[in-house]
């Protein structure tokens, strides 16, 4: 039950999102979130919510919930009480009818009874204990389009977007061990080793430079990636989709090492 | 994304299902089980159902969602493909707005265009994976109400259900790391120790003889229960609700020690 509850007393993570709010932080949030729980944001009108929240259900490891607000409320209950996701972050990424609009700093003006957002798990979370474990950062992340299928509900489907990161043999066992406990974050990798068994598409990414061979003495990692429920919503084409802008997530008074325990 | 699906080659749960769909097999579904997930039963009609969603989505301890399947249809795809929900359970347990009515053979009868079914994790789970650990089975366990609140969605609300185990203290830190890696079967317990501080209602159980004392020398540990979904709905009273009979879960194609693992 408590496990995903915000702690009221979380001076840090308040002073964050007010400072985002008032545009005196608009760095790379995770830059700032030391502990903290940072969260991919949707926000889709009611009517494409059931499908959607089903949608996260049948696909936990790309679109891993970690709360859905209630209609038109843009206050997180549960893991940023006192918050507004209508100003508190950094950048939001306005998408219509499936076509992007603008990056836009708040978005009340956007907001409708009928909004529904959504906070959704992001490795962002594991990428510190990573570090802390002997899995050194490297900013050599690639986001790569996969064949991979998820599981359709209503007008949603698609193949799942992934990471990869490359490491040796002994760093991508302590990796699987750790994401594995992050079970709202993505968990466990989805594949190992050899990038065609899931049609990773290595010379378009999404992110990253294109790669033409995988280097020797290294082992590459997949996760899934919370970019997936972006591309199956644009896919769906729904009149106004808004989510935040790359490297701006949202971030939750909940801690990282915290959420990991059910 | 693998972690569950069902196992097409599971003979044992397909034919498992068999016998309680055509009425060769009445008895305590759990005594049939070996390592197969069993679930707790739910179908109500689909305007409840984007509510009760997220109520899960909001409760996951009490509510952990296995699989919401597509309404209308009473296969679950990615639990046990090829089963269907109105036929293969041992027994049904239908509600009307809010007042038992009746234990039932099979729901085809009742079964509309409209009906979601959802399927729960249940603590029946853990109970093998305990005793391998070195916890025996002990058929005294007690469920109870509490004052500990659910998060409310919609119209759904209402405190926690819970289960009692007692045990040695050593046993009480096994059980707790053990069950906190099924999370998908209430997880860790919500409560050790003390009952009145979180209301347990020892003397007026559900399940269970009244507990007038804790024994000397055991420690009461406490899980959320998969009745809390159930009184839950009740409360709301919805037209037509169908559950799953007591001790009676569906049994999945899918196995307790791999959907433990995200």
């Amino acid at each position: 039950m408590e496990e995903l509850v915000g702690d009221a007393e979380n001076d840090f993570a308040r002073e964050s999102r007010l400072a985002m709010r008032k545009g005196e932080w608009t760095g790379v949030t995770q830059f700032r979130a030391r502990d903290q729980v940072l969260a991919n944001l949707v926000v889709i009108p009611k009517k494409w919510a059931y499908d959607f929240v089903v949608y996260c259900q049948r696909n936990p490891k790309p679109c891993p919930l970690i709360e859905v607000l209630e209609p038109g409320d843009p206050e997180p209950r549960y893991s940023a009480p006192g918050a507004d996701i209508r100003t508190d972050l950094a950048s939001y990424r306005v998408f219509r009818n499936g076509e992007f609009e603008a990056d836009v700093r708040e978005i009340g003006e956007l907001w409708r009874e009928d909004s529904v957002g959504f906070l959704i798990g992001s490795s962002l979370s594991f990428d510190n204990a990573l570090v802390r474990a002997g899995v050194p950062y490297s900013p050599d992340v690639w986001v790569l389009n996969s064949s991979i299928p998820t599981r359709p509900s209503g007008q949603f489907s698609g193949n799942m977007v992934i990471t990869m990161r490359w490491m040796s043999a002994e760093q991508a066992v302590i990796a699987t061990q750790l994401t594995g406990r992050y079970y709202n974050n993505h968990g466990a990798p989805v594949h190992i080793g050899d990038p065609e068994a899931i049609g990773a598409d290595l010379m378009n990414p999404i992110v990253g430079a294109p790669v033409e061979e995988i280097p020797d003495g290294v082992v590459p990692v997949f996760w899934a990636c919370g970019v997936t429920p972006q591309v199956t919503l644009l896919g769906a084409k729904p009149e106004l989709l808004i989510t935040h802008t790359p490297a701006h997530p949202f971030m939750c008074d909940l801690k990282v090492d915290r959420i990991c325990l059910p």
